[in-house]
């Protein structure tokens, strides 16, 4: 076995500090990953390192009705931090590997799941939805019914609105992807427009809101405009092609898309059109934005423009200098990602990274740049640009419009630190 | 509780014969399902329904570190037919249960999977794959070798060229969507571009094909021709996200958008530059198009343009005269979907189905139509155009042409029909 070596980093390759690359480079594959074995000796080389695998030897196994990831892939799993009251084990949250994840789609069995009361175990004969308040007339449907209307699909992402909130801290936490940035999640959503069924009820003109409940023990409830509901709201009865997953809101859930995550309620039971918010639990002691000067922010309902790098991140470490691809994700509340920039010298320089097609409105777009690693120390960012001309901030300029106890919707750059071995670390820089 | 009835079925509404109404009924929202409860009383009424769900009472579960699906959905599964030969579970067919689900994604559980050997427990750690023959460098890569090159992510559709095979029995057979057409599924594959690797490997003038072997018992293996290989061909290591099934090919999987199921080679070890054909045992006994005269079609590599209704269909009866939506998926393995035409009168008169965006090539589309069952009989067919002007055939052209025996690559125009009582058989019409 030997090593191929290949003249590289001629200087058209160079797009930014530190080794950030020009697409071309993957484009035109004049890449080596320096890390390909050849097999020695001519063309006709025999295949030695594939003849011996037992799994060839016997028969494989039978199908199974519903798949599960191999045995092999045994940690990749949801992060649950430990619940700061044992007894309530449902409240809190499990977070999505992102870090060991590829493309947009997140898995069902690995979308972060926030939690005020745990997932209620509801059978979907029994349950009901009301939509009731300011309308002509209040209807009561049942999953049956639902399932009658016109459906669409739409791919969108989910996030907390206290994702990434960990980076408020005044000091740099030692957090991975799940830790800082795992609660948010991107699906093929399927379900009835809310607007169908609203013109169903007849909204009186003095409605301006609409309050959602859901059927956990928590009744976990948000108001929103009536503008969204009559726009692109879903009650979703599918995820990913089946039935929405119980932690994330089976049998129906309400989707309004870029908004906050738990304004998308779960375990829908109720809609009730007011005219006014109705100042809940869940939006006036949670999800308000504290302000250095005592004011808040209320009702921040977009989840703004946003990029995380997910790979080299904590725990994915590097083996050996050469090239790698810096890949992530970037989302807006607000519409489509319109650029990501990405930097290995803490911000000094930046270069375009490629966006994979199809980029979707109000849905994660993955990105992924060229990155050859010189072995040395960097710090690897990434910024992202939505089509309204929104610009990620700075940790900086993000800390000192929100003082130290606004960490709700987090979406200052972030900044990964590689060191001399090839470990990756969370630092502000 | 009271049912709602409000004026309909005006003649603007009407797009096809036996109850097919334009789609302007659907996005006006002018359609009354027919099947809500409304609320008694006033716009205040009480929601009476709701209060009594026992799962409001009590603390929901906890987090758990994959997630599964709601137990009330457990016959949601893959079809599994019994095994001609009960000593070999893994040889035959896992079909997915497309009449339960909805959009475009299928979730990776339920993700069809034809096995010729069963299902290989490959370690990651001891898999290789090997690039040979008529290359001047011959490779051999470990899954963390793959890792480090650039990726690319794509929805695509895989179809078993077998797929909708019973079709072409004398006589209609009484099966439902996954027996019929449960071989396909679609998914967001990421990977490595192959021919980053081929270049790698510096493919040599005289090579025309890839042989591409699998690592498991049966090593199947299959030729395609090195102009896909140098195209959209990819080596996926993701499938929806998360690591690939091992159902669906773990730890690597050949990803040939648009052509035939298992060209798409699963467990991929091996890939060998060739001249011509190697005229393998999966290309010759099988996977072959035998022709009334004799001759025989062979290579076929895309998928043809095709369609299926999968809801109303088998198992998913209606239960009541009024509105309903026609619901299924159209493909073709040249491109995108152009249209997608439903009918309700077995082909007398038809009309365009709504197609969901975003519209993608060789990924599988939804379509939805507005349908008002009288009550009566009716035979409910599809019909797709693609990008590249391919129409489905119907099922008289499709048998003149290809006879009793040749039955890969169905793709005529199905039939569904539906009786006074609401069930729906499948049908020769």
């Amino acid at each position: 076995m030997s090593r191929k070596h290949k003249a590289h980093g001629s200087l058209g390759d160079r797009a930014a500090g530190n080794g950030i690359l020009n697409r071309r480079v993957f484009l035109e594959n004049t890449l080596i990953a320096g890390a390909v074995g050849a097999v020695g000796g001519s063309s006709g080389a025999q295949a030695q390192p594939l003849v011996d695998a037992r799994w060839m030897k016997e028969p494989g196994a039978g199908f199974i009705p519903y798949g599960q990831p191999s045995r092999f892939e045994s940690k990749v799993v949801r992060v649950i931090p430990a619940s700061a009251n044992p007894a309530t084990p449902g409240i809190g949250t499990a977070r999505t590997p992102h870090h060991l994840l590829n493309g947009i789609i997140t898995p069902n069995g690995l979308h972060f799941d926030r939690s005020h009361s745990g997932t209620p175990d509801i059978d979907p004969d029994q349950h009901r939805l009301l939509i009731h308040g300011l309308v002509k007339r209040p209807l009561v449907f049942t999953l049956e019914n639902l399932s009658r209307y016109p459906m669409e699909s739409r791919i969108a992402f989910i996030e907390c609105g206290g994702n990434s909130q960990a980076l408020n801290a005044p000091q740099a936490q030692p957090l991975n992807v799940p830790g800082l940035h795992g609660l948010v999640g991107c699906a093929e959503w399927t379900g009835v427009r809310l607007a169908t069924l609203l013109d169903e009820a007849s909204v009186e003109p003095g409605a301006k809101w609409v309050v959602a409940e859901g059927a956990d023990a928590a009744s976990m409830s948000r108001s929103f405009p009536l503008a969204k509901a009559m726009g692109d709201a879903l009650l979703c009865l599918y995820q990913n092609g089946e039935r929405v997953r119980p932690a994330n809101g089976y049998p129906v859930r309400l989707l309004l898309p870029g908004f906050e995550g738990n304004m998308n309620v779960k375990w829908l039971r109720r809609l009730k059109l007011v005219e006014a918010p109705v100042m809940s639990k869940d939006e006036t002691s949670k999800y308000t934005i504290l302000l250095q000067d005592g004011k808040a922010w209320q009702f921040v309902q977009p989840m703004e423009v946003k990029s995380i790098i997910t790979r080299p991140s904590p725990g994915v470490p590097l083996k050996e200098p050469g090239y790698y691809e810096i890949s992530g994700l970037a989302w807006s509340g607000n519409g489509k990602i319109r650029q990501v920039e990405v930097s290995a010298d803490g911000g000094q320089s930046w270069a375009a990274a490629a966006l994979q097609e199809p980029i979707l409105p109000k849905a994660l777009t993955r990105f992924r740049a060229a990155w050859r690693w010189s072995g040395g120390s960097a710090v690897l960012q990434s910024r992202a640009t939505d089509d309204s001309g929104m610009v990620q901030p700075t940790r900086a300029q993000f800390m000192a419009e929100r003082g130290p106890r606004g960490g709700y919707h987090y979406n200052a750059i972030a900044s990964w630190r590689i060191d001399e071995k090839g470990e990756t670390v969370n630092v502000y820089a």
